[in-house]
């Protein structure tokens, strides 16, 4: 992708070292950043596919496959299926899988679960891989109380994934392969055609236009993940990733508002904070009310609601 | 005011006689119309100042006053005032007044009431002004079940009522004088900076287009009314009128929708209908919870909110 005038490149900072540095520097501008040169562990070195299936290779997962690989949650062009993290890694790794569900070049993307099984439990890495976990150093960036999840990406060349939000500030660990990830500001909300928090523009780099056509409005910020980078991605930001190879990466979430904001039954750091849940209940049951109103009284109220609304944005 | 080319002409009937005529020529259409020709009784001839005097001067009626002639509800540049209606006759079709309140050049307006004293009942000529009431024939337009209102407005030379919109449809029965009105249909209510039901924007010719930028995108649908002449107006369309003469008018209003859907206290004809009041509470009530979150937050859920209602609109 051509960084136009419409995209900007994700800063690099080579020194943030201390937390301070990072809520300082990075964590209250409220923007994305690659920051690189971090401490994190051996992780680089060691995760290589033959010391993961050692290691870790026995434990079970479910994953995400699919013969495109351009993931789409909202129309589910992939299956879930569950494999060995040994078999998994064998495949994510190899452009042409010898074993596959669908055909020889498919695609499989790992996000790890928690080991309670029906996922009602955070990932932790430290609990589902502590075979593993020492080799990698979480930034201390945040209090051990805000702490919320970690979670293990695997995957494999090629495969895309669907530009969403999360609702808590995270971190992006690179451990192995390279990324590209693209971000939008939450306030490009309105170019980004969003259904709950995913965004129906799949194609990011050759949208169709005709479908989409204020995506064009909508300002990039791009990075390419090495291994060892580590991206800030701030509550809300919309990221689209795209791993230009076989890749692992470890991503941080915490808590960076007050905690009775959180839905309790958010196992992925995702779900719109509560008072927010509940004003968009409030105006789903707005409009429910105006559509038993004639046509012409349904749309002037709308555009009542419309007005009252925009009078309270910044 | 010139009709430049936002400005379009209400269309002036003459054939509109019966109740089939008026419900499918004009009603349905959801669009102002001038009915002239209509037979509304002697009123016209009959309701001289001293007719009036004589008839129904001893009555005392609360009138607005003020010494501009752009009456303006939401700074309140007037005052109540409670008169017999022969001094209102007087006062209000005299422009230099040998008595006054505040000066002798002063605006009056009466919006007649119920006789109960607290307004909580709806205006009806036929019980505030039972002497006069026969002189006026009100056009058949509507079931009696569904008759809500009957207003006698008298105004002197120059009266400007603000902007606003009542939720009922209504005829407006131009008795003695003329009368110029303005109006703008429902879905321009984004260009007309409401206030609940009232615009801002007072000075509708001139308008002050540093303040209110969009109203130029308005469309004025004008017209003036003579004596004998019948306006329709629709639920829900804005009309702002200007006394061009010392005026008596008889306003009637009437439910057109299911009489469920209207509020039981409205004695006004302007309380928005049930559902629709509901609707914006909803909404004020998400704008109240968004406003506990901080301000990245709460502009994120606010265009999350208006993305969904505009997802409604036609």
């Amino acid at each position: 992708m051509n960084l136009s005038k419409d995209c900007i490149e994700v800063p690099l900072y080579y020194n943030i070292h201390s937390k301070e540095d990072f809520i300082f520097q990075i964590q209250c501008k409220r923007k994305p950043a690659v920051l690189r040169g971090l401490d994190i562990g051996d992780c680089c070195e060691k995760w290589s596919a033959e010391y993961l299936t050692h290691h870790i290779g026995h434990l079970e997962a479910k994953i995400h496959v699919s013969c495109e690989s351009k993931m789409d949650f909202i129309n589910k062009n992939f299956s879930y299926k569950t494999l060995s993290l040994a078999e998994i890694i064998k495949r994510a790794s190899a452009t042409i899988k010898e074993n596959y569900f669908f055909q020889p070049q498919e695609y499989y993307y790992l996000r790890s679960l928690s080991s309670e099984r029906r996922g009602r439990e955070v990932s932790d890495i430290t609990k589902q891989f502590a075979q593993i976990a020492d080799d990698i150093v979480i930034p201390k960036f945040f209090n051990d109380d805000d702490f919320f999840s970690s979670v293990l990406r695997v995957s494999s060349e090629g495969v895309q994934l669907w530009t969403h939000y999360d609702i808590m500030d995270n971190i992006l660990i690179q451990v192995k392969g390279r990324k590209r990830v693209v971000l939008f500001d939450p306030s490009d909300i309105s170019y980004l055609y969003m259904e709950g928090d995913k965004s129906r523009v799949l194609d990011i780099d050759e949208p169709d236009l005709t479908l989409f056509p204020e995506f064009t409005k909508a300002t990039k910020y791009v990075c390419t993940l090495e291994p060892g980078d580590v991206l800030f991605i701030p509550a809300l930001w919309f990221h689209n990733t795209l791993a230009l190879t076989y890749g692992v990466a470890v991503n941080v979430f915490w808590k960076n508002l007050d905690h009775e904001l959180y839905d309790k039954n958010d196992f992925y750091g995702n779900k719109d904070l509560l008072p927010a849940a509940k004003a968009l209940q409030n105006v789903e049951n707005a409009i429910k009310l105006l559509n038993t109103l004639p046509p012409q009284y349904k749309d002037f109220y709308l555009k009542r609601c419309l007005k009252n609304i925009e009078k309270h944005l910044q």
